[in-house]
């Protein structure tokens, strides 16, 4: 069979498919059998491991007239890894499921196949894809599992912030927000409507907020060294920082005071932009912040959010059912 | 806010959705964490787990019109516990994202946990939902992850299977694929379109196939049996006898001979019909059959499958690219 950058999924199938997608993906280091049984089997030294499953679905998560198919692969397994690093824990495997038209061409898949292993082999080197499934959708949907060794330390989670940490975050904060708002402005058509063309210039004239939105590099080795260097809570930044940091304020039963002066230029992007995939943690005060970490506030006693020291309400959040307009494509 | 039966995702949002599913879930005794953080933590006393992902889309792989949102989780749980007991393994934990229309309504979120309980409970005690994803689609999608627990064994592969073993199957054969025969003859309006009254006395006309297609039973207690009887090889049955005994043969590079007689009354429903979720293993001559085994064959010299000693063709597979017809709903 001649297979070219034009075969679409439904003209080679499923086998044929599978033979073109696989042998691009990277071996995770931890898999004592890889893809092609029943199930995979990966190590787990430490005797527990964690797990965190994400879905993208085209149209409220992405769309292809914006990322390319190795964006949309990267993304997929940053977010994920990103999950597993905000426990403190090392990412050892994905399982990634695809559902695609029939009419797709099989160069996308190839793409997103070359995107996760090129996320894995830069954020998390070891990790990589052991197992999961293909099937045919009239919406192109991307589901993927991560899963991570805690190394026998204990998961860092969001309930264990106290009053007097430092509040700290590695990573960049508002680009991915900043990216995903230049988009909706300029990578559009006359109509409103996503535009491939548009979006290309769009990326060219801003190519750091652009790509933070469509290619994260959320700082995974960090989340390892929060744990190692003690941290108390931490959260992946997916919603923004302001939702986040309520959120760990609530499991912890503390408030959280961030320094405006700590949020660089543009404070409200900071705090309201979505998918920034940083991390934010909590430290006993007098820590030597490891990595890429940075002061921004603090845990004081109380409920919710404050900004140099007054409450601070808004996003409300963001809602998949509510904050999505299909219409627009 | 007044809650109803006909609320739907999208009147009411993530959070309150959330907080109808997931008290319906059944906890898994082997999370250490459970939803609510980045990731959950699972036990691995075996030091190394086994995971399986699998997707179902509305259209190629259920339609409302057949399956109750129950009969939707119960699948989802059975067809991934299924999975993992081929390995000789213990479920302990699922994940469970699910991309739903904002249009649909909540009652059917609640269905399918209700159905993802039930399935855990009935058929891998102890195994439950620890963690997944909400998001929005125009199509109804449930991406399923299940991990297991080896128990110091080795995991029973493909590629086992010497010969001389016996060949034993566990579970029912054929009826699953009769099941869905029964629904798209009789299942379907004057138009041929899936009908939810022509299904549902499709099901009180025939309810051993139906249910066996829509809501089956895997022996997932007897993989792990099989591997405590020193099974060579194991294979859970998802698209027909023939194709995955062939699966078997190929990884282990032999011939698999059945007896015709052992396949009950109608031995070519029994090899081709698909979805039996039952298991295919091999073991040594001699080896008392444990749990629900029984003798269908033989591993012989060669390659490929054999009926009564005569090579045997079809089917050539199942392909989810072109085995599904879109247009007929």
């Amino acid at each position: 069979m001649r297979v070219s950058e034009s075969d679409t999924l439904g003209a080679i199938g499923e086998v044929a498919t599978l033979s073109r997608v696989l042998p691009r993906l990277t071996p995770a280091a931890a898999a004592e059998l890889g893809p092609g049984d029943d199930c995979a089997v990966v190590a787990a030294p430490d005797g527990r491991f964690v797990v965190t499953s994400d879905m993208m679905v085209h149209g409220p998560d992405f769309r292809l007239a914006w990322s390319t198919p190795f964006d949309l692969g990267w993304k997929a397994a940053a977010t994920n890894l990103s999950d597993v690093a905000a426990m403190g824990a090392t990412p050892t495997a994905l399982t990634v499921s695809i559902a695609a038209p029939r009419g797709l061409e099989v160069s996308v898949l190839e793409g997103i196949a070359d995107g996760l292993a090129a996320a894995c082999d830069a954020l998390a080197p070891g990790c990589g894809v052991v197992g999961g499934d293909l099937s045919v959708s009239e919406v192109l949907t991307i589901a993927v599992t991560a899963l991570g060794d805690l190394g026998g330390l204990s998961p860092v989670l969001r309930s264990g912030a106290r009053v007097g940490d430092v509040v700290a975050v590695s990573g960049v904060l508002g680009e991915a927000g900043r990216g995903l708002a230049v988009l909706f402005a300029e990578g559009v058509d006359a109509y409103g409507m996503p535009d491939a063309d548009a979006a290309a210039s769009a990326r060219e004239r801003h190519p750091e907020s652009v790509a933070a939105q469509l290619r994260p590099e959320p700082p995974i080795a960090d989340g390892r060294l929060a744990a190692l260097a003690g941290a108390h809570a931490m959260i992946d930044l997916s919603d923004g920082l302001a939702i986040d940091a309520r959120r760990v304020a609530a499991a912890s039963g503390i408030a959280i005071d961030l320094d405006s002066v700590a949020l660089g230029a543009d404070p409200l992007l900071a705090l309201e932009g979505g998918e920034a995939h940083s991390l934010l943690a909590t430290f006993a005060a007098g820590t030597a912040l490891p990595g890429g970490f940075r002061a921004i506030g603090r845990v004081v006693a109380g409920a919710g959010l404050l900004l140099d020291g007054a409450p601070w309400q808004r996003p409300s959040g963001w809602d998949p059912y509510r904050g999505w307009d299909g219409a627009r494509g």
